[in-house]
């Protein structure tokens, strides 16, 4: 009963069992044993902003722990915490969004498992593009619900479009998944596609579940919410994080903003789910929203642009090609199909060569998935430009693939 | 579209709205309002210890936040943690758990929903008694499985057994939920029963999963783990949590035990579910498990222990007739038959009539739900004394019920 068998000596759940691991965990687990040999590893993979949080921060949680404030909060939340997002969202979005309609949530993810598991029914169904983020499909299946995915490419610039979304419609949509600016592809949707969608979707009574979790994370144009638009909007959901342009990833904070007739089954479910966000982390997040906080958040965003920039240049002047230059996140979702047809054996390859860790296309959906990888411009410039020589070095011995590369 | 409607103007998931709130969240509310206008309110319906996390966990978060240990940890834990926890186990319960066993969670509501995940298919069965901790039966529906509710009397002190579970066994069950000491009776399940009952459900090819969310909270006694007997049993998992014996609420940080074979489900499910446990709670974890920490925890254990001994004493002398003396946690169950047959009307003219808060049994399930509440020793001597006295004071004018109590 203790050996490693192939088959498990109790059973598992069939759906737990067929979840997909994060293929990039291979690459990261040979880019440690690299590492770990002596390599100069170049970590081009990681999801999170290499800033630590503010240290306006880590005095306010200081605070908090001083006066005693180690237990739990509201389910909803602090009450001073949704007040300040929903002036947040007031002074920067122009966005009238009522504390009562705010709730935090332990990081995006729980978050993002509270709407569904309120909305889905087994047998409901749900579109989203592929490629998107790998839990949304995920959380999908746990529901026993159905996966709509809605391949997309350059020509949409990888998102959804008001006419790919009525060319998808059927039946039974409950809920559209969008993500603005998008992980992997870095890429945003014009706030008139988006409103245009959102009011699609009102008339037929289904909600579009918006991901902000990259929002304030834009170079080159003004951070948008779908709710200076769309607040008034009964089936408009949005999902957002102090992980990415706060900088918290490590806090497990996030938040959510759902019209007001949900609130209450969406406590109730927290209450079960998860009973409170983490109670520093929510003092701490109440420093982070402070202007002070938020300028030196400002500038780290300057730097993030900078290094797009310099990521985008590197590569075109290497001709690696890049077509789609990423409005925001700290992504770049690059078409490799010049160069390989398998993404996972070119991620490990390159590693291997070049010492340059890249996120295989295949974590992130299937179409079109082996042809393409995402780099993560979470490193300064000249790491990013030396690891661009590299992948120029590798990639000039090899013979380019003969097909057409679309 | 924006008017409160009685039915919602777009749908909501059946299970989740089927979801129960907490009873307790209405009494709750009118103590808050009675508090507003200058009542005095002893809270016996919290669910948390009264005291804050310890210094030496705040000194080790604040450490972790110098050194820029803000990021994501694994999504198993900290590597250390889970060598502290192994160590732990092997220290004070003789229990050999390899690290590699050990899995940290945001939380133990995150640790419950991820193994019963991990487990159950839609119409899987789980058994579990009545009464038993809420968030039990909600997260086995939100599985869209099926629940076996075992009645449980004072005859067994609250407590599934061996016999009891083989009367009710069926085919189908997957799992079997117990919890020692247990929340809302705070008596244990003896060793040997316990061994018993894992050793039948191993027969059956079925779970026994363990709740040890208040291990280390008992009195007069020895604190145990399963895991010191069953530790090479396959099918036996553990949830524990630094929430109460450790004094972390707010900290939302839990884990599990599970065999070798679960964990790589466990690790991918929790990718998707949560990524990782809060980091800064994993370091302040690391100092809480430190002896120094242990010895003033061990001074609040006895203190709890005092407490249960003052209430059970006082409630003995005002006639208040408990009949089960708790051996851990911090909850006693109440058998108020004697007095009422709706015990949520019961604690809700009790808060006005006395000021004392407590918690109706029908949180708990439906077996007799109605003629139990459960009472929090949450608060300190002189308070539950003078709690007791108004209880008191409020049954004597009260004419006796009727009906044969049992």
């Amino acid at each position: 009963m203790k050996s490693p068998a192939p088959t498990p000596p109790y059973p598992i759940a069939d759906t737990a069992q067929r979840i997909q691991p994060f293929h990039v965990m291979k690459i990261l687990g040979e880019a440690k044993a690299l590492e770990a040999q002596g390599h100069d590893i170049i970590h081009m993979e990681i999801g999170e902003p290499d800033f630590s949080s503010l240290p306006q921060v880590h005095a306010a949680a200081q605070q908090a722990m001083k006066a005693g404030h180690t237990h739990y909060t509201p389910t909803l939340g602090l009450p001073e915490l949704r007040s300040a997002l929903s002036d947040f969202y007031g002074h920067f979005y122009r966005a009238d969004v009522p504390a009562e309609r705010i709730m935090l949530t332990p990081g995006s993810s729980s978050g993002l498992q509270l709407l569904l598991t309120a909305l889905l029914n087994p047998g409901d169904k749900v579109l989203m593009t592929d490629p998107a983020y790998p839990c949304n499909r995920e959380f999908v299946r746990l529901l026993q619900s159905q996966l709509i995915s809605v391949p997309v490419t350059e020509a949409t610039r990888y998102q959804l479009t008001l006419p790919l979304l009525k060319a998808h419609w059927q039946d039974g949509i409950k809920v559209v998944m969008v993500a603005s600016p998008s992980n992997p592809t870095g890429t945003v949707i014009e706030a008139d596609e988006l409103v245009a969608m959102a009011e699609f979707l009102a008339e037929k009574g289904a909600y579009l579940l918006m991901d902000e979790i990259y929002q304030g994370l834009v170079y080159n144009r003004p951070a948008e919410s779908i709710l200076s638009r769309c607040a008034d909007l009964n089936n408009v959901l949005v999902i957002n994080s102090f992980s990415k342009f706060f900088c918290m990833t490590g806090w497990r904070l996030g938040w959510i903003v759902a019209p007001t007739f949900l609130i209450p089954t969406l406590e109730r479910l927290g209450q079960n789910l998860f009973l409170s966000a983490p109670t520093l982390s929510q003092y701490g997040a109440l420093a982070v929203l402070e202007p002070d906080a938020l300028a030196e958040l400002e500038q780290r965003r300057q730097i993030f642009q900078k290094r797009r920039d310099t990521l985008m240049q590197a590569m075109q002047e290497a001709g690696l090609s890049p077509r789609i230059c990423p409005d925001g996140a700290f992504y770049l979702y690059w078409d490799i199909s010049a160069f390989s047809d398998d993404a996972e054996a070119f991620c490990l390859a390159l590693l291997h060569e070049t010492g340059v860790a890249l996120t295989p296309g295949t974590d992130f959906g299937d179409y079109r998935a082996q042809q393409h990888v995402r780099l993560a411009y979470t490193t300064d410039e000249e790491t990013l430009q030396r690891a661009v020589e590299k992948l120029k070095g590798a990639l000039r011995k090899r013979a380019p693939l003969s097909h057409n590369s679309d």
